[in-house]
């Protein structure tokens, strides 16, 4: 049986699981803290980072979540998310990457900072200037969404792919944390209601984070 | 016939080039500098990031280095550098995330920001502290390389791949700018010559950054 490494506000996590529900792939969950820096994890992973996914009898052990998600691509044939034509599939890896690494660094990265580690680690109130930086920061990538949504079913184009997957992942961390205004975003919010609504999505949205809490609409697929 | 566009420095631009290089693939190269945020670059990448790829009478835009890179290793037969079993592929593409992300965040990010940018864009003094840091970080992430290469004769296994190409386009980088201090590290000598000699890498090591000079030795695949 595989076991994922994560804890339930990492947004690369969500990704993997996401992508392992949508393949119906299972898999057992261990809480794991990074910022903790225990020995036995950066043994597993120098990085010091989940998620990470083990599995022991095939002594096989997977680092970073899009090496793990390409690997359960390859893998596992039911549903294709990294689909298309090769220039298509490029399209779906330019998306994921962008939510990987500019909505996380611009949105997720300093709301998990200052919502989640000060509170958490630091015992510290958090930085109401970073944090309306990061809420600004959602509407523009929100706005570039509308845009694109505008003109596809799916982020990447006429299919479900792992972009639509890798942006739910990031934007959901940032919905709990209270980062994200809804209002005038009608095209990110149908696409997002629709993948709320799917089996895939329902475990990680009725998790919690310890003494940090949702908006009351988190949840709900119609919000 | 395809653009790049990238500046002499941008490691990320420096592994496709390799890649490209090793795939014989055929490129006209254009110069961005994307720290100007010109309009036209934005219109073709909104993260506003190279390294972008243009195939104009394909109708093609490719965007983010390992989308680029996956793109030609799916279309290109060549010499597979994504190779190996499934689990040996998560190996390569884990390495190559390593490089990407951790190996630029905590090395070749800095050196740039304070020995190109500083001196091009703000005109200001590095800091001395952050480069310091720089060089400790790339000597410990270097101890680790060490340690893989001599379990292994490749980054990722027995076979070339892009995990090499990745960490020794970071690490090209980062000797440029001076921040490498090789001493006691033969293994990674040794695999750095090995790549240094291959024709895919003289091109990248000829170029010269405007007014930013690298050390005597930089070129030399004896050093
Ligand atoms: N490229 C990695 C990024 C993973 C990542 O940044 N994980 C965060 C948690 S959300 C982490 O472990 N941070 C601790 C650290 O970077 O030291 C992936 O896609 O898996
Ligand atoms: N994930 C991207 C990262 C590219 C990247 O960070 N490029 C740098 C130049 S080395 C850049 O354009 N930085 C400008 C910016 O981030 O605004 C890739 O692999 O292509």
């Amino acid at each position: 049986m595989w076991r994922l490494y994560q804890f339930p506000l990492c947004p690369f996590s969500r990704k993997v699981r996401l992508l392992l529900g949508e393949k119906g792939v299972a898999y057992d969950l261990i809480r794991e803290s990074p910022w903790e820096g225990q020995d036995a994890f950066l043994d597993l992973n120098p990085a010091g980072q989940t998620p990470v996914m083990v599995e022991e009898e095939k002594g096989v052990v997977l680092i970073d979540s899009q090496a793990i998600c390409e690997y359960f691509e390859e893998t596992v044939e039911k549903l294709p998310l990294i689909n298309g034509s090769a220039a298509g599939r490029a399209e779906v890896r330019r998306l994921t990457a962008w939510a990987d690494q500019i909505f996380y660094r611009d949105v997720v990265a300093p709301l998990l900072e200052e919502r989640m580690k000060k509170r958490l680690v630091h015992r510290a109130p958090p930085d109401g200037g970073r944090l309306r930086e990061a809420m600004r920061n959602a509407n523009t990538h929100m706005d570039y969404m509308d845009y694109l949504l505008d003109h596809r079913s799916w982020l990447a184009g006429g299919t479900m792919s792992l972009a639509d997957i890798a942006v739910a992942a990031q934007l959901s961390v940032a919905d709990y944390l209270g980062g994200i205004d809804w209002a005038g975003h009608e095209p990110v919010k149908r696409w997002y209601s629709a993948l709320k609504s799917r089996p895939s999505f329902r475990p990680l949205l009725s998790e919690r984070m310890e003494v940090i809490m949702p908006p009351d609409y988190y949840e709900k697929p119609d919000f």
